[in-house]
């Protein structure tokens, strides 16, 4: 059992479960207007051109951009107009030297024609004739044929994140349906002899049990389908029986569990029947959420999660959507973040991550990140938070008044 | 018709829009397991204290604090140990003076109990007897009744976009329905002779109309409703038609033309024909996306938005998505950014304030922001983007070599 006792940083605890896990993709197809934020399967290339034919870019006269060669205000070129290229339709008449055609923005570029003069750049002379007041350079105010994606281009990478200008990408090329990748189905197990449904009414010694459903948002909001596998009784049967029967239907395992040392063991138990190679690493070098256990059974992440809800989400943010990300092959943008002055010294131990709620608050310039404080297991801390500031491992601390990076929470 | 025909900054226009218009919120039920992201129409109050029962942070034993004063290593307190609390059960065996009762992380404290001594802070002295070997201090490794929330507290204001942990906070007090925001329905109407839907096969001077998927898409995850209200031609009778057969239908209406003189003409006089007081404002100090009109007819917010992609998208994001927000009544928060430094060069010009998309690229520590240069009616110069920066109204550029903030896009 390739397992290690010692705490480990994040980072490193990652890279070695991806390093015994190969996720499988599960592909669909969909049409692209129901894709926001969906994940490309494949790359996807443009099937044409576009655009598919020259477009002017203003209201003007399409002209040879060598009749108007030296005109100027005093001097200008003088061009017969011979009608008007009306919108939506190919543009049949042909240019010949010293004519003009009326065109509007979007308009098609008429045969002969290599350049549009801006109407603001012109002016009537007669009931046929115009004044064309500066020169065009070939090519000036027109969009070539191809100009904005060429056929047989990539335009959109596998693993990308379909945003609104990605849609509309998409159907600009004709493309009504795209490979996307089908979300992960990410099993969620509590175990907890304390804990009822949100349904129930807790008697005296009870609690609802809310990991399942944060962790179901989380993981639908990272692009996984969250797949909720009830409640397990503190005995190693039931957690058994549980987690056996969820983990055939699931490609992903997360348990909470309370972080008493003998439910601890009962995680591990349980994801030791699960399958090879099990547990890689128990314990985090991070605050809160030190007990996390990280395990692959049969090509399946297991993540066993501390079962106080605070602990419990913000490991979920650092090992979890990760692995959601990295199972749908997502390609990572940088995170935004929030600059802001931290108004309270943040204590912490070399050789640990600690994460902080912070609230934000606006000063005349920026923001304050004030930390909110409360014992780990009170998940109103989150709830009171905008933000979390990471202490990251090597620092013994941030002192008030430090300009700090906040993610938003 | 109170009109502006000089252009205005994005701000102060959308200020004169906010004076002439009052949102009508509709609301409606919900679970909050069915409720992520979506805005809470009113306040939302603790009906219980959270924790209700006192409960244990450790392993360990509970105890009265008074029992342990002066104990340590060397001199020892020594303690009864009556019995164990089981996890889920109410704590009903009373501690006395001089008793300890084992409870675990999450398990309710014993009436007579005021602390919990770690476990690791004790030892087995004998079957029934322990020894604590540190003092701890009243209320010590316990949280207590409310100590997460009060009964009656506000835990949600009105306003509040809803987030994991959110949701599981309304659970964990049993809250299992809440008032939503309605999302508006906000209708997309898109005018032009050369328009076909993405399913048609554009004719030689014709495109796909890709404006109004783009800003269903926008208008989505702003938290409206989209609306597509179709194509209207080029002609009053037909943009009259479906405007006003639209406009019934929806909280707000945003239209596409052309930026053609002519086009923007019609979109002006069919937005006279919705309601009073029309036409606000026509023309924003910004580029891409002068040409805008705003107005409000018959209190409701109506955007003529100019024809091309990235015009329409870019002051889609600067007007549409803010009246969104504002119609929901959503709380607004800081918005998250990356600090990039500028590759190139951005001439500007004083009095407008310009967007440049740019693309990221990672640097040894940080990013580089690459303008991407394009014609602005290029869709894909926004999709080959990763953000956007801007150039304030007062600035004529900005340096190569500057760090600036990027939005993502």
């Amino acid at each position: 059992m390739p397992e290690f006792f010692n705490v480990q940083p994040v980072q490193a605890a990652l890279d070695r479960l991806l390093s015994y896990w190969k996720p499988q993709l599960r592909t669909e197809t969909a049409d692209p207007r129901q894709a926001l934020g969906r994940v490309l399967a494949a790359e996807v290339y443009s099937p044409l051109d576009l655009p598919t034919f020259p477009r002017s870019t203003v209201d003007g006269y399409a002209v040879r951009a060598a009749d108007t060669f030296g005109a100027s205000q005093s001097l200008p070129a003088y061009l017969i107009c011979t009608g008007i290229i009306p919108m939506g339709a190919a543009a049949e008449m042909a240019l010949r030297s010293g004519q003009a055609i009326e065109i509007h923005t979007g308009g098609m570029l008429p045969p002969g024609a290599d350049a549009v003069v801006m109407v603001e750049k012109t002016q009537p002379y007669s009931d046929h004739e115009i004044e064309v007041l500066a020169p065009v350079a070939p090519g000036e105010n027109v969009i070539q044929v191809g100009e904005d994606v060429d056929r047989g281009e990539i335009i959109l990478p596998a693993g990308h994140t379909l945003r609104p200008q990605d849609i509309g990408g998409l159907l600009a090329v004709g493309l009504l349906e795209i490979e996307l990748v089908t979300p992960p189905r990410v099993g969620i197990l509590s175990c907890g002899d304390e804990l009822v449904t949100p349904e129930e009414n807790p008697a005296s010694g009870q609690i609802r049990d809310i990991n399942a459903h944060i962790l179901a948002s989380m993981i639908e909001e990272a692009g996984g389908e969250p797949v909720l596998l009830g409640i397990a009784r503190d005995t190693l049967d039931d957690y058994l029986a549980h987690a056996q029967a969820g983990f055939h239907q699931v490609d992903m395992l997360v348990m909470t569990a309370g972080s008493s040392v003998s439910t601890r063991d009962l995680t591990r138990q349980v994801i030791e029947t699960l399958g090879k190679p099990g547990v890689l690493q128990h314990g985090l070098a991070v605050k809160p959420g030190k007990p996390t256990i990280l395990a692959v059974c049969e090509n399946k992440p297991v993540i066993g999660l501390p079962g106080n809800p605070v602990s419990a989400m913000l490991v979920a943010r650092q090992i979890l959507i990760p692995l959601i990300h990295h199972a749908v092959g997502k390609t990572l943008k940088p995170i935004a973040t929030i600059r802001a002055i931290l108004t309270r010294n943040l204590a912490s131990t070399t050789g640990r991550e600690d994460t902080i709620p912070v609230k934000l608050t606006a000063k005349e310039r920026g923001w304050l990140a004030e930390p909110v404080f409360g014992k780990s297991n009170l998940i109103y801390t989150l709830i009171r938070a905008d933000g979390l500031v990471s202490v990251p491992l090597n620092s013994n601390g941030i002192l008030a008044g430090t300009e700090v990076e906040v993610f938003l929470l």
